[in-house]
């Protein structure tokens, strides 16, 4: 199997020393990979296909699965005059109201309101989808409740590696207005000593005069709860809680499932210390 | 190996539904468990140990371990004239002060502020000391931090089960004085279409008036993020989060590791149905 990646390094939504681990993986599982390439061509060869594309990149295949990002649908509600945005994506507010009144839209044909640069952003998600719909159905039908909005959570499994993010990345939050500051932390994902414990790599983005973290990342083996603590970061982030607050929380622990300090406390100390040495 | 336990079921941090689910993967594992047995004698018998106990309970065995639950060790502080409570627990504020000047006390030998309760308990636990440990050095050096309190969040693993809880349970909810509702729910760890998903408990306990979540408790595969979930919960606790709060956080899916509306999303979803039933 062959991956063309048009990017320096795959898996784009998260640093590019997270992309080089992925690409490990995937090389590790007998992938071949071509990042930094586009593919100009793919054209029938015989019974195969034939790509060529950038830096003299050739391939053939029986099948080429393109997948190369989300565009929203939304032809119909065009034609019905509703507003889109830039994108296509269809505008809404909080109460998934489009511009014309008692036609609601949700999923990943509208813009989502993102929690943390309070406005409204293309990123179409299934868990914000789900949300949506229900905001949407429940207003429809005489509600007023409103979405609360996405911090862009998002976590995929790549053979034994998750990797997670939650909220805003470095250059995301330095355009959003913040004075971020990022901190890369490696520790295990348990008690070494306890077996089966892998490697566990977090960055933690967040601002430099307020503390408040704006988001983190993790790289991890899929079975050492990565989702589950990009979310503890995501439910700290909801509530706009600082570093030092993180640390604070009463988490689990055992050893072979955790430390006494979580690996996500460990990392926002290690953003802490980071942030005394330069500051 | 023989597990005698002297409460109803084991665990008896837990609800005993879970209980008996620890004691079920014990059996699977060729446990023989008694409980509900109080063990009255252990002698010597030749070569090896005879057990007796309630309800004509008897064992022999090579080693008997003893886990009758912690005791302060405060002899010293006593001695100092450092005053403990009446479980011998060593008095201290949230800056960990004793009631002598520039003596600080930290650990399992001290009391716990407890966060939902808003006072001291006696509830040793690693997490807790590590966290007191800091605060009782930063300000033995002149610092001025107060320790933020504890959930009594902790976590287990018996054989392949995970069992974890966080905050109150609904009798402690009871006698603090708030209006507790507990809704039991049932799913799986992930989807459940791709492999290797197993069943999920949870317990949620939140206040009927106020909807604010007080304790979740949480069963299931140790590989499950059984330990990381109750910790969202232990997160959303510490901010106060209602229900509906918790259902609206942006959490990470993914097939392999969770569902578009996370388990522990669902469970608070059953808990407002549960509610809107009875109220």
């Amino acid at each position: 199997m062959t991956l063309v990646e048009y990017f320096p390094t795959v898996l784009n939504t998260v640093h590019t020393s997270f992309g080089k681990m992925v690409e490990d993986e995937l090389k590790r599982h007998g992938v071949e990979v071509h990042s930094g390439t586009a593919v100009d061509k793919i054209q029938q060869n015989g019974e195969r296909l034939l790509l060529t594309g950038s830096s003299g990149f050739s391939a053939t295949g029986n099948l080429v699965l393109v997948a190369a990002g989300a565009k929203p649908e939304s032809e119909i509600a065009k034609g019905a005059g509703i507003l889109l945005n830039p994108q296509g994506a269809i505008k809404v507010n909080q109460f998934m109201e489009t511009n014309i009144p008692n036609i609601y839209a949700a999923g990943d044909c509208v813009e989502t309101w993102h929690q943390l640069l309070q406005k409204n952003v293309y990123m179409p998600l299934g868990t914000t989808a789900h949300k949506q719909g229900r905001v949407a159905g429940e207003n429809a039908v005489g509600g007023k409740r409103e979405f609360q909005g996405s911090l862009g959570t998002q976590v995929v499994k790549v053979f034994d590696l998750a990797i997670a993010r939650t909220g805003l990345r470095e250059e995301e939050a330095r355009q959003a207005g913040y004075d971020p500051l990022t901190v890369s932390f490696e520790t295990w994902d348990h008690k070494v000593y306890y077996p089966g414990a892998h490697p566990f790599n977090i960055r933690v983005t967040a601002d430099v005069n307020t503390k408040a973290i704006l988001g983190a990342q993790i790289i991890g083996h899929y079975q050492g709860e990565v989702a589950k603590r990009i979310d503890i970061f995501a439910t700290a982030i909801f509530h706009r809680m600082s570093v030092e607050q993180l640390n604070d929380l009463d988490l689990s622990y055992t050893p072979p499932l955790s430390s006494p300090w979580d690996p996500v406390q460990m990392a926002v100390q290690a953003w802490s210390k980071q942030l005394n040495k330069t500051g």
